[in-house]
């Protein structure tokens, strides 16, 4: 396997998105062999003491990353967020309850839709009225609702929350498109969760940070596989874990720490956004799509101003090696995700093409 | 990356299991780059054209490999067959309908479990009485049932149905740890499902084979989590897919295709499993723990007849380089897992380790 002709990409993929280059190196070996073991990682049982570790690992990782309160539990499943959209209802909704939500985009939508397949459902808030640009503030939740649900950021719309809602309610939070990117306070919190394919590691296993205490308080008889306590009692191992993805997640997350931790993920984040946004507002050609107070770190969206030069600006920010930033088609224009293991060089080549662009055909 | 020192391990386990070699060195590549992408294959959008091509490439080889009718469609999913356990009542038990299940060990007492919080199940067969040590005949499925479910292979037990059952109503089968050891005739089945972490590749993804004119049918307003067609729909991108799994499970359908197809495992398998039954049946000290005519060709169980001798018999198969053959702690004993990618060269050396150890001690 040589690496010596590989193409210098500049990630900004929405996810799955850039993993550190570490992190991708012993991820490809441990697929050949696992630490002298003889076995690939992907060909031994998920119950080997090896394996076992690193679950272990993983977990003790999310829990120390995010300073997570004592008694906290984790748990790893397939499935993606979307089957926590599912799973919610099942396990903090009582029969006859209400549940709470704001709307902020797809991902916090498809939440809704299936709370509401579930139960009574607020949507206490919603930016639909302006195609999801911000991030709504100032409104209420029942205090008689079972819980309320957020999305911290918003990757197709470029939305993130600055300052988390507070609520009476058990708190509850999709971070999947920015968890692990600036410290969290998790005593707040009933459940926090997230699909990996972000700052995580690679799709393929979503991570459940949970107060226990919260849990088994609806009387609902669950299936074992929609009940989180049944899979924290088990280890995440109630069936065969995603083990693959538990494993570069366990790696990714050692990498976070060996770099400082999510503060100094933040911090590179900060500076990351602070160029790219700048050199937006900077340059007339260029417009942001968000109210700037609700500005993502991670993806930052953006259109030009004049939507004919698209093409002539595509084909130069190609040439440099960059990949990944056309918008979603929901917002259209572009969409610059900065996770973690993004470098800011990588973003400082995004910016010099766009200055390089708008003196060209200014 | 160096495999030079790499220990010549033989790969019994029961699942994640081994994979063929090939397939392992071009999913540790895929890893570093993914086909000239400058990209590796676990940070790339499932979005992108080189993952969409991954995607349908799989969805055919499936559907190839198992020669499907026209019409079948295939859906890879996370969550494990544990989910397919859930998910099936919702997609096929009409509410105030009943479902039909043959249990036959730990995995399909799992599937019945999820069954019956969804419904009337009728149990119309087990072998819980004899340990799960034989596969039962001569039952009759209930006309009126809304399906009929049953596990082709009991990897923790050892047995494996020969002929398939029939059934008017819709057959629904658990080919987790069968799946591609040998051809089916999958027009006889509404769907057929399974975990990859066995025949068909690493842990974290399950496929799901099915024909969709027997979904939709129950009149119940379905998560679109759970349901299938949703899923078939949206070409297993209602949300993010466990990619790398989809991914080294392709390589590895394509490596089946590569070596003759299912015919062709089927005839490796046999060969494999002939070798190791015969030892058992030959030498006094072993002794298989199924009846004869229902023995698994992925899971050989047996103990020995003194099982005072074990520790010393465990000492041997070690010293040989063999992993993975301790049995379930519901069996007890030895398991020794064969399947598509484990080589007779590992199941010889099992059996010369055998006999070698029954000249010493018999």
């Amino acid at each position: 396997m040589s690496t010596a002709t590989k193409v210098n990409v500049h990630n900004f993929s929405a996810g799955p998105c850039i993993l550190p280059q570490e992190v991708l190196r012993k991820a490809a070996e441990s697929i050949v062999e696992f630490e002298n073991t003889g076995l690939s990682i992907i060909e031994m049982s998920h119950r080997s003491k090896p394996f076992e570790g690193v679950m272990v690992k993983a977990q003790q990782l999310v829990k120390e990353l995010l300073g997570a309160p004592e008694g906290y539990q984790v748990v790893f499943l397939g499935g993606g967020a979307s089957m926590g959209f599912h799973m919610i209802p099942q396990n903090y909704l009582r029969p006859g309850g209400k549940s709470a939500y704001v709307h902020t985009g797809e991902w916090a939508g498809r939440a809704i839709k299936e709370a509401k397949l579930a139960g009574e459902t607020v949507v206490v808030a919603s930016s639909e009225d302006k195609n999801f640009s911000y991030i709504p503030k100032g409104f209420e939740v029942p205090a008689d609702a079972d819980y309320f649900h957020f999305t911290s950021n918003n990757t197709i719309f470029g939305t993130q929350y600055k300052a988390f809602p507070k609520s009476t309610v058990p708190l509850i939070c999709d971070m999947s498109s920015d968890i692990f990117s600036r410290p969290v306070n998790v005593a707040d919190f009933a459940l926090i969760y997230g699909g990996a394919q972000k700052n995580m590691g690679p799709a393929g296993a979503t991570v459940y940070l949970f107060d226990p205490a919260q849990l088994g308080r609806t009387g609902r008889k669950l299936s074992p596989m929609m009940d989180l306590a049944n899979h924290a009692a088990k280890e995440s191992m109630y069936n065969t874990p995603p083990v693959y993805a538990v494993y570069v997640s366990m790696l990714t997350m050692q990498w976070m720490k060996d770099q400082g931790g999510v503060k100094e993920m933040e911090r590179r984040n900060a500076a990351k956004a602070k160029l790219l946004y700048d050199t937006i507002d900077r340059l007339p050609m260029f417009k942001g799509t968000t109210a700037v107070e609700d500005r993502s770190m991670m993806n930052a969206t953006f259109v030009m101003t004049d939507a004919a030069l698209e093409p002539s600006f595509d084909a130069l920010w190609k040439a440099a090696g960059i990949s990944g930033i056309r918008g979603h088609r929901s917002v259209g224009g572009y969409r610059a995700s900065m996770y973690n293991a993004l470098p800011i060089e990588s973003v400082q080549v995004l910016v010099d093409v766009m200055e390089e662009f708008s003196k060209k055909n200014g």
